[in-house]
């Protein structure tokens, strides 16, 4: 009988063994002792059951910040899947629907059988697919953010996108921020990148990609992602968690959608970051997008001001590119406060495997969007030569001006 | 210039008026002093700006939940509507994106321009389309749950809507952990609930309308919703915040999807409940949820075990049902705990528009779910006739067996 195990941070006032029952059965076949034998045979394979229940101290900061004495445990219910059908909002709504207004109640991991991921896509392309398409195989990838777009024209996004795609990076993505708009519409976008991006390979012979973002109604996102791949669009942008993760496998899934999706963790934030309550990082960023099917990840990375813990991030990067998941690895791109100076780090924690990705990082270095991309992909190749970035910078006029102006931390191994 | 209006909760170290320039620049034009008059000129209608800052006293509870001194303020950003398309996703987005993962910030409030709501299209009936459905104008609506149909078959499931049915509830609705599945198929719960429901009234005269569970995968809803349109479907219940509230918009607003939409809570307190985190529940399922189109919606009573403040479950409420704004008022419903003595109670916080709903409350009633049903009516006639509910019960078997078992909270105006 195929089981889906949901682990759960629990705080209550009463006795968390009674809570976990209570919450197994409630959110199943409802009660059990007082059914019938013959019930009880034919309700057997319906019954949530609790799998383990590990006790954890008293928190004195608990008890404080509830004003009440509380019992802690990390309890695991096993629901089976045969109560609801094999899709993200079916698969929420048993494991944290009622109960995530239950009390005190956070969501930390869901484990599945390989049998019921087989219903999931994971993603298309995954890294192998995405090192192919940018033609990059021994390196963390390097990606850009187009900065201050909002309320300017074709001309300038595309001025910028050149500026980027000069200093040598892989992957521009647009801001999660810009729609659809008569100053910048999407297929012009699209267009009129692809041509930009064109002119800088004829002369650099360096491929970069366009992640546009795609945004208007979930009913209406398929048609705008068929016509923007009928348009040459490298990737699709998309703010899956101001949607619904079952709207990315919808666009997943579809097979006339067959280019990557970067997932941008917007509004993530509504649901993680307490310490009682929401959902894990790492099970929300980390394994249910890559079973959905996001080729590519953006989350805080730890070094920034708008910062992850970084346990709570290499835990996502980790979901990402777990090889004991049947599903193709999704690339993990910590962002946020990124400058060349912290590629050692991002490679310590990340690995070649990642994607370095920068928007103040590459716009304010002081010989604008080229300088940044040089600088960047130069501080990449002396961390891959294990060189530090110091003597990297004495060959290298790029980085020398992005350490003077961002620093450098070094990671000796 | 039209305006969309946030209204943040702010815990910060550093200067709070700095953090909030910092957001209105950086989630839209990104800077502003540094640029040339022209272009200063052709970004200020899409400039951000900071409305209005009120300063909170320093919380010794925040400053020892965080472990340092934080400054705390309200801090409301005025974002123009002309950066965004006029969607929830491209507005959450905007609002409560990267902010989300920027640090202490919950999300308190969003107000719109009449000319931005427009573009939306709250509910189809609404409250009063809702009391024609089911020919009653005078007082609260009495609704019901299944109770227990995991894993049964359609007989067990018509057997507990005619015993519902005949208690004289107004509405059933499916357990929102009820999904399609062989045992139970969505089709068939329609169709055979209907025959039931037919047979009820053929011998009580009594209409009850019957809400299913939409469920699947999001881009099949569509379809399923029209098949159950046109099996005759009552009312489609739907778990909106597993899915996403655009989806619950996408869904009423086809129109061939012309049938009321009851919102479930379930997954929104992954979203509500920190009080330095997320979003406030008034906000999201109340004036989001109405602007989508729900026209009911559930939501935790401040009564039961699964319990919301109560200033929060009243703030929904408001939020559905305020006569200032241009949408139909959607009906709230405060779900869980509900017993027949706690009516008074229900009727003074929520008034003759709102929702009685019950599950246990009805079905445990000693004479099961018909002797539930009649307690209830029973319970809201006295209430209307402002009679005590003991006084009530000398007259009603059916109520006073409720109040032995589950007492009675009189309130006295
Ligand atoms: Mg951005
Ligand atoms: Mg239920």
């Amino acid at each position: 009988m195929s089981k889906v195990i949901a682990t759960y941070l629990i705080h209550d006032e009463k006795d968390i063994e009674k809570k976990a029952e209570g919450i197994a059965l409630g959110l199943t076949v409802g009660t059990w002792t007082d059914l019938p034998q013959l019930e009880r045979e034919q309700l057997r394979k319906h019954k949530g059951e609790v799998v383990h229940i590990q006790v954890l101290e008293d928190s004195e900061r608990a008890n404080r910040y509830f004003g009440k004495r509380l019992k802690r445990a990390i309890v695991q219910i096993a629901y089976p899947t045969a109560n609801f059908s094999a899709d993200i909002p079916a698969l929420l709504t048993t494991v944290f629907g009622k109960l995530s207004l239950d009390g005190e109640v956070r969501l930390l991991d869901i484990t599945f059988s390989n049998e019921w991921k087989k219903q999931f896509p994971g993603p298309r392309f995954g890294i192998d697919g995405i090192r192919q398409k940018v033609d990059v195989y021994d390196r963390p990838l390097l990606m850009s953010i187009f900065k201050g777009v909002i309320g300017r024209d074709i001309a300038y996004l595309t001025e910028q996108l050149k500026q980027q795609a000069l200093g040598g990076v892989d992957l521009v993505k647009d801001d999660e921020i810009l729609f659809d708009s008569d100053l910048l519409p999407f297929e012009k976008r699209i267009t009129a990148g692809k041509a930009v991006l064109n002119e800088v390979y004829e002369k650099t012979g360096k491929r970069t990609l366009y992640a546009v973002n795609l945004t208007g109604k979930t009913f209406e996102l398929k048609e705008k992602a068929k016509r923007a791949v009928e348009l040459g669009a490298d990737i699709l942008l998309f703010n899956v968690f101001a949607y619904g993760l079952d709207v990315l496998q919808g666009l997943r899934e579809d097979k006339e959608i067959a280019i990557p999706i970067m997932a941008h963790p917007a509004f993530s934030g509504a649901l993680t970051p307490s310490e009682f309550y929401g959902i894990k990082a790492s099970l929300l960023l980390g394994k249910l997008l890559r079973l959905a099917g996001a080729d590519f990840v953006l989350f805080p990375s730890p070094y920034g001001s708008v910062a992850l813990d970084k346990e709570e991030a290499i835990g996502i990067a980790a979901a990402l590119t777990d090889e004991k998941e049947p599903f193709k690895r999704s690339f993990p791109v910590p962002s946020a406060g990124i400058h060349p100076g912290l590629v050692p780090l991002l490679f310590r924690d990340f690995g070649r495997d990642s994607i370095v990705n920068a928007g103040g990082g590459i716009h304010g270095h002081p010989d604008g969007a080229e300088g940044g991309g040089k600088a960047f992909r130069a501080a990449i190749a002396a961390v891959l030569a294990g060189k530090s970035l110091h003597e990297a910078a004495r060959e290298n006029d790029a980085l020398r001006k992005a350490i003077d102006l961002w620093g450098a931390i070094e990671v000796t191994s």
